[in-house]
Order: C-alpha cells, then structure tokens, then sequence
C-alpha cells in the first residue's frame, strides 16, 4: 500500500498560514482539556529516513504548553534495557494522565530498522508484533490516546535529501552507511514497513500516512490530525461516562463459578524436625541455583497473596534468608502513591521487573487489581474484568523474554485467621502488624474468596502458575514455597542448558560443513 | 489452571429438578427473544473425552424450540473440507440471524485434540490461534453471541467412564485406543487444552468450565450460562440501538485523506498489432500454468472491482478464454439475496473460496462493503470502517492456507465513462449493460473516489495487493491484468517448488544420518 501512495501533494503558502494558525490555536486548547479530563496521549513519530521527522516535531510542539509533554528519542538501547523484555524501556516511559508523550522513533524500531539493519535470527518477530498489539490495546483501553505517523517519501526524494546532507560539513554525520544501505534498497525496506503497519494498524491505534515530500503538507496534516483525535477523545470519555453512569449495578450476580479453595486440604502439616531438616537442605539448593541463574541470564519473578496473616512475610523471609542481596530485590506492594495513581495500574510493576539473572519477589502484586480494587470498587467492573488478559498478557511477555513467574495464594481458613489476629494483637512485638482494615477485610472473606477463586481460575497459566499453599502449618507452607522454587529453577536450569548445548551443536555442525 | 478446579460439585434432585425447570422456561422465552431480535447464536461443545457432551447437548435442547437451532457433529474433514483453510467448513455452517447453531467439537480439534493425536510438524499453532481468534472477533462484532463449554472431568473419573463402555457390548465401539492414550496422558493432553484455553478466553467469546463429575451440576450450569449470555445479548442489542440513533451523523468528515488514483497516469496505451501479439503469448503461457497450478494445488482467489463500465467483463473474458474450464469459476457478485442478508457480508464469499488447485474469479467482490454499502448506507459506519481489517483478515486467511490472492481496480476517468455509457445506450447489444442505477452512480463519483482510495490504502496489503490498472485503453487494461496473473503466479510456483526441493532435501538428509 505504501508504494500506491501519491507523494506529490503540497500546500501553498497562503493555506499553509492559515491552517497552522488555526489548527494550532484548536489543538493548545484541547491539550488543556485532555489535561483537565486526566486523558494520557502518546504520539509516536516513524517513517522513511530524511522524512523530516525532527522538523515536524519541533512544528507540532510549537503548538503545544511546554509543561504537558515530554519528547523521547528511541537510541539504541541501553546496558538496563537490554537485560529487560524490550518493551519495558517503553513502559517505563508512558505519560501520566493529562501528559503528551512523543516518541521519536519507538517500539516500532524493533520490527522495522532493527530487523533490516541487523536481522536476528531468534527474533520471534511474530511474537513482538503481539507484544506490541497487546501494549496498544492495554493503554488504549485504560484510556491513553495513541497517535501514530509515519512520515513517508519516496526513494529518489529520500536519496536528493541524503545527498544535501552529505554535501555540508555541518549535517553529513547525520548520514550513515546504513541510511545510504536503506535507500539502495529502498523496495525491500518498504515492504517491511508495509509489514508492519499492516500487522498494527488497529481501530484503538491507527497509523496516520503523512505525505512529506513538501513538509508544509505534512505540517499541515500532522496538527489536524492530531487535533483531531483529540477531540474525538473527549468526546468519546464523556459519551463513556454518560454510559456508565446509566450502567452502574445492572450487571447480575455470576452463579456457578468454578471453584478452587473447596477442595484444598489444609490439615497438611510438618513436624519441626521434619521442617528444620527440609528447611536446610532446600535452602543451600537455592543457593547455588541463584549462582547458575546469574550465569545463565535467567530472570525470576515470584509472587505472593494470599489472606492476611496467611505467612506471605515468613515464607519470604525463608526463601531469601540464604541468597546474595545483590541478586534479588524485594517489592513491597502498598496502596498506590499519587504518581502510581495517575498512571496505568500495571506502570509501577513493570518498573520493577528484575533484570535478566536477578530475583524479583513481589509481597503483593498486581493481583490487588482484581482483589481489594474490585471488592472496594476502586476500578469499575469493565476495568477488573480485562484485567485478568491484561495480567495473563504482561506476564507472558516476560516469560517469553525467558523469565520464571510464579504466584503463590498462601491459603488458611477463618478459624486460624482469627487465632493469628488475636497472638498478634497480644504480642506487642506483633502488634503493628493487625490494624483496623484487617478485621474489615476479614468480614469480606466471603466476597474474597469468590474474587480469589475467580482469579485462580483465570489468571493460573502453563507459563505462569498459580501455587495455592496449604498454609495452616506455617512449617509446611514455607518449604512447600521453598520446595516449588527450587524445582521450577533446576527444570529451567535445565531446559536453557539443553537449549544452550543444541545451539552450540548446530553451529559446531554448520562450521563443520 | 484446569487442573486446579474443584470437580467435586454436586446438585441434590431437588435443586435439579427446580433449576431445570425454571431455567429451561427462561432459555425459551430468550429463545424466542433473540429470534425476533435477528441474534445469531453459536454454542461450542469442547472438553475431556467421555465428560457427556452427548448428553449435554441432549438436555440443552430439550429446551429448545427444534425449529430454531441445527446440531452440527464435527467429524474429520471431507475432501471438500480438506482442500480448504480448516475454518471454511465453519463459515459455511454460521448461523443465519436468530438462529441456534450447536457444535459437538469445533474448530478447536486442530488446536486440541488433533494436536495431540496426530501432531503435524507443518502446522503454524499460533497462526491457527490467531485465526480463530479473528473469527470470533468477526462474527461477534457482527452481533452473533458466542458460547463456548469446556466439559472437565478428572483421569480417574475418565478412566471409569470409559472402562463402563468398555464393558458394554452396545458401548465398546465408542471407546478407541487413541480414548486410551488421551486418559495415559491425562496430564499432558490437560496441558494442551489449557494452552487452548489461554490463548482463546477472550472478553467477546469467554469459555465457561463446566465441572462435569455430576451430568445433573453439570446440566444445571449449561442452561444457566446459554440462558445469562442470551439475555445479555438482549440487553447489549437494546443498549446499542439507542446510542447509535444518538450518535448519527455526529462523525466528522476526514480530512487530509492518503490518494492513490490522483496519480495515476490514464494515457497509457496499447496499439491493436502490441496488444494482439502480446495477449496471444499471455494467455499461452497462463494455460501452461494453470496446469501446474493444479498439480501444486495451489488456490487462486482474483478480484475485479473498478467504474461502472471499466472493463472488467472485458479483462475476465481474456483472462479465462484459454483456461480449462473444470479448473476455474466466475462469481459474479450481485445484491445479496434473502439468505445472503441474514448472514455475516463475507458468508456468501467464504462459500464460493476455491479449492486448493483451483482458480476463483469474483466480478464485483467483499470490496462492495466499503464502497456501495458506505455511500449508500447499506451499512452502519462502524461495521464499514470495522471491515477493512475483518477483510485483510480473510485475504490473509486465504494467503497464510497457500492462497494467491490479487484484486484489480479497473480505472478510467469521469470522460471515458460518459462515453462508454453513450456508446451502451446507442447499440442495442449493449444496451442491457446500462441502467438508471449507472448514471444515479455516477453523480456520486467523488464519494466513490474517496471511498475507493481509502479501500486501496487500507486494504492492499503485502499478501494480497492490489492492482490499480490503467483502463482508458482497453487493450492496455487487459494486458496489464493478464501479465500480473501469470508473473504473480510464475512467482509463487517457483516458491512452492523451492519449497518441496527443501523439504524433500530435509527429509533426505534425516534419512542418511
């Protein structure tokens, strides 16, 4: 499609003037309202080299109130995001509610410059496609507004704009070899991003072609376009809470839901000998396993939830009592801050995503989305109902990047809840431990535990499984944490090692040829 | 997660008998609803072997009134079927509006119980994934409610059952040695229903798993789940029609819109003696292929859209008159009939898709969505913008399967029309070529020219493109056409046979190890 486009469009002077005033005028006010109404917007710059991407940029932005955007230009990326999937750089770096952010360059470069400049052979690229449908889709649905351009011009335009640029001393650094490779082969470059806005070209985040052969034009086009969604934006956010308005509470109970915390057995239990013994054994495993991870690059996500005084704090302190400090991070979850507020809900955990060969342990998770948000009524019914894709999603991504999630449910029934409340609260070393909210949320349990089973049910995947931990002996629900850990690390020590072996074969076989 | 549900559940008669009844009154009222609503329903029966889909699907329609809904059985494919992508059996069975239909297994074997039985190396998983997810999104958005059941037993309840049959002489027949395998491998064929079930719960076709130990619990949740969705489906449909009357007309006109036929060059032309010379050794040349076509089994889909008297007829008459006429078929595509208009816009297209070998001519094509159904407003302006991607999806469907798929535009200009159409009205051979409705059409050119050019944007894709051809001159025009067919499909047999060397080169290199 992109080579049926007619490039030769221009714009007088005298429409040129008048369009920007205007358009410009238009899009400072909307900025303010998307402001006002909390709207998040992301404006993503690609297209052909020598484009004019930097030009439109700094044309748009003259239209807009310095203080509400930020402008990104995606470099290569750096040692902290290299060891991350590759979308987290970009996560790390979605706008607040009423911000603008602007991409020069983005999570485009991976399925288009990268892939031809340096073809990866075990780039899953239909995988990264997802990935990045499934970002997409989760902003979008959270209300972002995502703009995407991709600024076009044909191939002897782009060559007579690299030869001008080559020709001064001031601006030929700015053309490589692989710009001038890109031009050369100008058909096969297009038909990659043809690919990929084929592949991403959606109704929540279409891709805008601007004409830009006469960058008066694309000017032109860019602001309306931009302003446009805007406006469509609003308009759509107060349509939605009209709806909503109207909505609220007629949805009807679900009656037979599936059920999991029914059949668990809690008189499961371990002497202390028997734990002590255990206990020792599994942790000096753990041990070592944490040096192996860090050789072989392998990040661990685990999770814990579970009721309070369920033990989520003991089982961790067990797991991570023999490991180097170094090599693990533990992610206490309160409720959100004011700048997690205002930004996307699953934000603040991928800001803590570990690092290839490092343990990152979760006390609370992003399962509070679908617990206490849902209970409480801190998100809307349609918000914590796409949550369990949008969860099932982001820690899929992180598996396919090679990483080990797991979550634990640390499981005790009502009686034993109420006995560990009340030791707390006669232990005064115990005692910050139980407030107020506990015994609320303790009069909910019935609402819980339908939440909870709901979300066993959901959201337990083959990459990402749930461990509901019989927890009434807090002797058996350490190593039983401890015992699940170490023997999900030895299987993916062990599928990389074979992986890593089959690899060296194949390559030993191709030198042998 | 499946292994994880709670499979105890039971119902006493009592609630049985209660919940049947007042259930099954419900579901028939709902029944009777959607019918005068004109709602589409699928509802899918998947699960453990021996969990009682039979029966199920038995009590289900109990309720039922029996000329409202169709129980289609899915057995292996037929010839018909396997000369096809695996879901074209499946478009051709969509229920009509307010109609039932019922499945006992579905499209989900390939991805399930094939996967398992019989694994297929060449199977592209995730792309059958992505395609039945598209189809559900299609027919969904098209207001068909999908419902999707996952009967789960456990290995020793599927043990028991099948060692019951087994001992039965009425009953032994029903119980295979691959039944067997599937309970030895209990776990690992549990896993590969949960990879199904993962990838496909989606917000518009959820699965429900129905805990299937007791067929009477069981029972009871079936007619719950059909009844909830029916009457949420009313709901929604009650809901949308009065926020779309609200919302007409209130979209704004697209400006700055990409052109593709503004720069096209109309002069282009053909003298008599070229055009003879060439035609001859073009179409020699495309019966050679047609042959080869055939013994590769590769399908061929080519569309013709382009102005009222662009030549279409013209180009297909030359296109086909030295082709076999077993090998190929002409779809001329008129108003959709009764029938065609209760089904989803592509049904009737999907029915005539070519057998692999096998070349389909469509004169008028899917494309009338966009265009005819826009301006004229045959359509809501939801359901045509939502079309250019559920197109891209069934081209890529036809591609992903082996597919050659091309769409020409037969483009001549506003002048050459008025002439073409004069010279109809004065030569009474032509004169049945020429309505009223030809010239009421052409007093809507630049809607047409603007609908046309956003299709050829949106929907020229790098598996399936179209051709703008240049049609002032009708000897240029059939050349063009003629050549694109024999270079596309030269091109894409010298790709299956490079293909088959490669494999057989594999499959050589595997036995001489």
């Amino acid at each position: 499609m992109l080579e049926k486009i007619d490039l030769s469009k221009k714009a007088d002077k005298e429409t040129f003037k008048q369009v920007m005033e205007t358009e410009g005028g238009r899009l400072a006010g909307l900025q303010r309202e998307c402001k006002a109404a909390g709207i998040p917007v992301m404006i993503v710059f690609e297209g052909m080299g020598a484009a004019g991407k930097g030009v439109q940029i700094n044309r748009l932005i003259q239209a807009l109130d310095p203080r509400g955007f930020s402008v990104f230009a995606t470099n290569s990326s750096n040692e902290e995001e290299r060891m991350r999937p590759f979308l987290w750089r970009y996560w790390t770096k979605i706008p607040a509610k009423g911000r603008i952010a602007i991409f020069d360059r983005s999570w485009y470069s991976i399925v288009q410059r990268d892939r031809f400049d340096c073809p990866d052979e075990n780039l899953d690229l239909e995988g990264a496609f997802q990935d990045i449908l499934s970002f997409e889709k989760q902003l979008s649905d959270d209300g972002t507004v995502i703009i995407k351009l991709f600024l076009h011009i044909s191939k002897e335009e782009q060559k007579k704009r690299f030869k001008k640029l080559d020709n001064s001393k001031e601006t030929s650094w700015r053309v490589n070899k692989q710009d001038w490779k890109r031009n050369k082969e100008y058909d096969s470059y297009l038909k990659i991003n043809e690919e990929m806005l084929e592949k991403t070209d959606t109704e929540y985040a279409p891709w805008t072609i601007i004409e830009s052969t006469d960058k008066d034009y694309g000017a032109m086009k860019i602001l309306t376009t931009v302003a446009d969604r805007l406006a469509l934006a609003l308009e759509n956010k107060r349509a939605a809470r009209k709806e909503s308005e109207k909505k609220q509470n007629q949805a009807s109970a679900k009656r037979f839901q599936n059920g999991v915390l029914s059949g668990i057995d809690l008189s499961k239990s371990l002497t202390k000998e028997q734990y002590k013994k255990e206990l020792d054994g599994l942790q000096k495993r753990l041990e070592n396993l944490h040096n192996e991870l860090y050789r072989l690059r392998i990040p661990v996500v685990l999770g814990f939830e579970g009721w309070d005084a369920g033990g989520k704090g003991g089982a961790i302190k067990r797991l991570t009592s023999h490991l180097d400090p170094r090599g693990y991070q533990v992610n206490p979850t309160a409720s959100p801050n004011d700048i997690e507020k205002v930004h996307h809900y699953l934000w603040r955990f991928w800001n803590n995503m570990p690092k290839a060969g490092h343990i990152a342990i979760f006390d609370r998770t992003w399962y509070g989305r679908v617990m206490v948000e849902r209970i409480e009524g801190f998100c809307s019914e349609a918000e914590w109902k796409r949550a369990y894709q949008e969860i099932n999603e982001m820690e899929s991504h992180m598996a396919n990047y090679g990483a080990v999630v797991l979550k634990f449910w640390l499981h005790i029934d009502k009686d034993e809840q109420e006995r560990r409340f009340k030791e707390r609260m006669e232990n005064p070393a115990k005692q910050w431990k139980i407030t107020d909210e506990d015994w609320r949320n303790r009069e909910k349990w019935d609402l819980y535990e339908q939440a909870v089973d709901e979300m066993l049910v959901r959201t337990s995947t083959t990459y990402a499984p749930w461990i509901v931990v019989e927890g009434n002996s807090k002797y058996y629900a350490r190593v039983k944490v401890l015992r699940t850990v170490v023997e999900a690390l030895e299987a993916k020590i062990k599928e990389v090692k074979k992986q890593q072996k089959h690899e060296r074969f194949k390559r030993q076989e191709e030198t042998d040829r």
